[in-house]
């Protein structure tokens, strides 16, 4: 491809209204352009990547058993808004105002597809009859649709993107996790290909449902999520999920008796912790929501963080209706009689459900609201002083924290997934009626997992580990073209001509060349071979002509070498070729 | 691929909702599925046949000249409500209903990506400064939206599909021309290669826009449209579009006086010309519309029928506003004055616009209708008793009628458009101010063109060209394999340890191969084989293997043949790429 009549343009300058590296970069080297929020056009570079890149994936699922499909965008509402039936949120509920809806002209609802479980599971129950039809690893790659609430971070949030979705389908559990382990190891396969640099971690299950989730998480300063490791055991866990140790303070005390103090003004722990000179852990956080029509107050060591992931979790599996979960309002918590700023756990009634996190059992005489203006109650303790409907893991995990599996040290990685998977078990087989006969001639419903893959946003983890200062550096495999042909002084004979018959030399070997034709400046001309960053610049120029050939350099070398002209496309085939097999073995 | 894992279900009865030929025997191979009116899934078989077609496409328009690009299904609906700078429907008012509308979680009006030329034009509008820069021909195959009024004939007519569009962008109207033959060219070589029968038709550009337009037009039964074929002069065009002589009739006689005549309750062309024992082509038919809150009569004569699309490019052209353009109602004839069912061109003044087809000059004292209720008016001539605002052609051709070009006779076929091609001149540079510096330093806008192949319908043209009472029938360059290997007695040592040997080999050589290794009888398998249409069957069994070997036949041949089992992988590999080779030749 010549330059000259790329359909792109480069930029010297970063966009104005910046959204973090992989889009400035991917902007300026003309690789997207943004339309709207979080919806982007891929140019013939950007294009290029990303079909590499799903077609890694492909080669590798299709090796695991996979078949390609492609499941309709559009889908009836209605098949979202079934619920599980063990009860919890419908999937229109989950993923509420994420989900884009619309009308047909007839007025009918339908839905642009997040996912697919629904639509894959109706084929499913017609196709699979027998366990002898199984495994089955239907896949696609096509565009998704979530309407962010803050679409950002360039193709790292988008509202339109290339996701890969595979379901498995099996007979019981065991094949189920067989299905688990070989996809997950086809993913792993593909993004180790790609040149990502990632991490398998434990992960909530969300709006997909189902029990046991891993993500692909990518190490990066502009993710939005946190992960934590044990440098240890080797446990990683997405904080949405991580479980840790609670390290006991005080627990050795003798328990005091209960006084109110006086804290005028006093609302947040950290106010409490300085008024009454006490560590933030001597202390108990209360947060108040409201589901389902009920109170519900959330209770932990004050030094914690609540998550709330963790908490509606926990509501469901109590069987509450947390498809409302919200922080109580005022007039919420005044019908509940729950003083604000000053929210205590003690003396509450069963009409308020009382969580509290394992924390509460690793310390004695906290300090806590006293459920009045302006005070306090000391020397709290459980279970002495109040009582919990539940007690279970509602707090957020912290860098530093002990892990729950081996009691080494837990350490905080930012990043993003860039995959999720999940054991669904029967969540959407039961909705379904997605059944099959089994080999004791007995009918049961179909084991599923789901694995989602997010293409674009392994091109946007790619730019954000991989780029430098002067722009993208590709990984070979999945780069625009792997080679940059850099003609200086396209107006003169004799470069000219050499970067010509280079260039015809290049194509008929077959070598994937992006060739710089333009007449510009050996500046601009090198610094738009970098900011693209093809993995092997070839520069054909006045000097290496007199220097007896062409000079060659990988986008990570410092210095390049000379190679003859009569040889350079064979030699630049047999380089290409090599590094190719290296990457791949 | 093995049949017994396959991803889907074949069917032995039609189902029952069938849409026509392609619907049911897709359905009944197990292609696809419907998910709802006009949306369909694409299983593993019809996913590769799209992909197969797609990728014939793609090779074609980059030899083409053109460049792969990813646009946004999801537009803001402000790009759709440009109006064009001369007048005339913006594009949200031409697709009206067709267009899917919705609005994000922030209340912003989007719309589902019909086709991209705004996107497009936009881009082009920044990458493109220089007639340097020129030509540029960028491209996509995407899944697009259409909320079709009655969505039906299977894959003939969906509300999500697929579809290849290019565009082009040149510097001036005769390198706009060259871009259109190129890409004209390429698009005929892929179809070719798909295996298509096609004519290449004139139609009319509706709401794309743009001047001269031409559709590949495929003679299937259940198409929805209609092209006029000269068979003298090769002339080929959509009904909405093609030209044709008025015949004369009786313009030799004499013209005679007005007459009122009483035809009670006669109110159609058919009643009139029996009630007055006159041939229809002796009459004046008269059409009453509103447009742009005007009265409009447009008159023809009888025995032709009004072509609604002429009718609306005469309208636009003299600047009347069509977006409402509809069949007046009894309120609106009268307001005018006009009485139905006996309306007149006669004694109308310029409140009303009359637009008549030059049919009306071919004939003398026609009968008309005489604006009174049960009245007529015979003798009615044109220019001596009315007056029209326009005369132009909008009436439509039909079969036997006389081509515009060479008087020779025009035949009608019925059938689909499988692609439209379009010159667009600047159309939409116009509005998005995309210009370019030209090599004179002027400022100039870009002449455009754009191309729509519709991939999905193409599959669906296939099946309704060459499927026969046993199924589908696949071009080689097509088929979702190229081989159907059919094992009987797939429990029987002997004959499935061969085929099972033969699958191992045809996989080393690399051959595509769709393996029925089910245990089922030989008339289902053999039914199934015809049924799915893979080209070349090679079936082993107990009484093939007597006779030598394994029994290889074509999908249209009568006759299999017996070739020797040690060989055969080789000779099926050597057979389909000289079979290959020759299609493409």
């Amino acid at each position: 491809m010549r330059l000259s009549h790329l359909f792109t343009r480069t930029l010297r300058e970063a966009p104005r209204d910046s959204e973090g590296r992989n889009y400035e970069l991917l902007v300026r080297a003309g690789f997207i352009r943004q339309l709207a929020a979080g919806v982007y056009s891929f140019l013939p570079l950007g294009n290029r990547v990303l079909r590499k890149i799903a077609d890694l994936l492909r080669s590798e699922l299709e090796r695991a058993g996979g078949q390609e499909v492609m499941l309709p965008i559009l889908q009836p509402r209605e098949l979202w808004e079934q619920p599980p039936l063990n009860g919890g949120l419908s999937r229109a509920e989950a993923y509420g105002a994420e989900l884009f809806s619309l009308q047909d002209r007839k007025g009918r609802d339908l839905v642009l597809g997040a996912t697919h479980e629904e639509v894959i599971t109706l084929l499913a129950s017609e196709f699979i009859t027998s366990y002898r039809d199984l495994p089955q690893r239907p896949f696609q790659v096509h565009i998704r649709f979530r309407d962010q609430r803050r679409p950002r971070g360039g193709l790292l949030r988008t509202r339109e993107f290339v996701m890969l979705d595979l379901y498995t389908f099996d007979a019981d559990p065991e094949s189920m996790d067989e299905s688990y382990r070989v996809v997950r190891e086809a993913c792993q396969a593909a993004l180790e290909r790609c040149g990502l640099r990632f991490l398998l971690v434990d992960a909530d299950s969300g709006a997909i449902g189902g029990k046991d989730s891993q993500e692909f998480f990518v190490p990066i300063e502009a993710g939005e999520d946190d992960a934590l490791i044990c440098d240890q055991c080797g446990y990683a866990a997405n904080r949405e999920k991580a479980e840790f140790v609670r390290d006991p303070v005080g627990t050795d005390e003798a328990l005091e008796a209960l006084e109110e103090v006086y804290t005028p003004g006093v609302k947040t722990i950290a106010e409490l912790a300085e008024f009454l000179h006490v560590p933030e852990e001597r202390t108990l956080k209360c947060v108040c929501y409201t589901a389902g029509g009920r109170s519900v107050i959330a209770v932990l060591r004050g030094d914690l963080e609540l998550n709330e992931v963790k908490l509606t979790n926990v509501l469901t599996r109590a069987k509450l209706d947390v498809s409302d979960l919200h922080l109580a309002t005022p007039e919420e918590l005044a019908r509940s009689g729950i003083v604000a700023g000053f929210t205590s756990p003690l003396d509450k009634d069963d009409s308020i459900l009382i969580v509290a996190d394992h924390s509460i059992t690793q310390g004695r005489n906290f300090v806590a609201g006293a459920n009045r203006i302006d005070y306090h109650v000391t020397h709290v303790n459980y279970p002495r002083d109040f009582r919990v409907a539940i007690l279970d893991d509602i707090a957020s995990a912290y860098d530093g924290a002990s892990c729950a599996r081996c009691g080494g040290s837990l350490h905080m990685v930012r990043g993003c997934e860039v995959g999720h998977i999940f054991k669904l078990g029967t969540r959407y087989s039961d909705v379904f009626h997605a059944t099959f006969l089994a080999a004791d001639g007995t009918s049961r419903p179909l084991l599923m997992g789901c694995y989602g893959i997010g293409v674009s946003r392994i091109l946007a983890a790619l730019v954000e580990q991989r780029s430098d200062e002067k722009g993208l550096v590709w990984p070979l495999r999945v780069a625009p073209y792997h080679v940059a042909l850099v003609g200086f002084d396209m107006d003169k004979e004799t470069t000219r001509t050499a970067a010509e018959r280079l260039y015809a030399d290049l194509q008929a070997e077959g070598v994937e060349t992006l060739f710089d034709d333009r007449i510009e400046s050996p500046g601009v001309k090198l610094n738009d071979a970098d900011l693209i960053g093809v993995p092997l610049r070839v520069v054909v120029s006045k000097r290496s002509l007199k220097n007896g050939g062409v000079e060659l350099k990988w986008r990570h070398e410092k210095e390049g070498k000379i190679i003859a002209l009569d040889e350079a496309a064979r030699t630049i085939r047999d380089l290409v070729q090599k590094r190719l097999h290296e990457t791949e073995s």
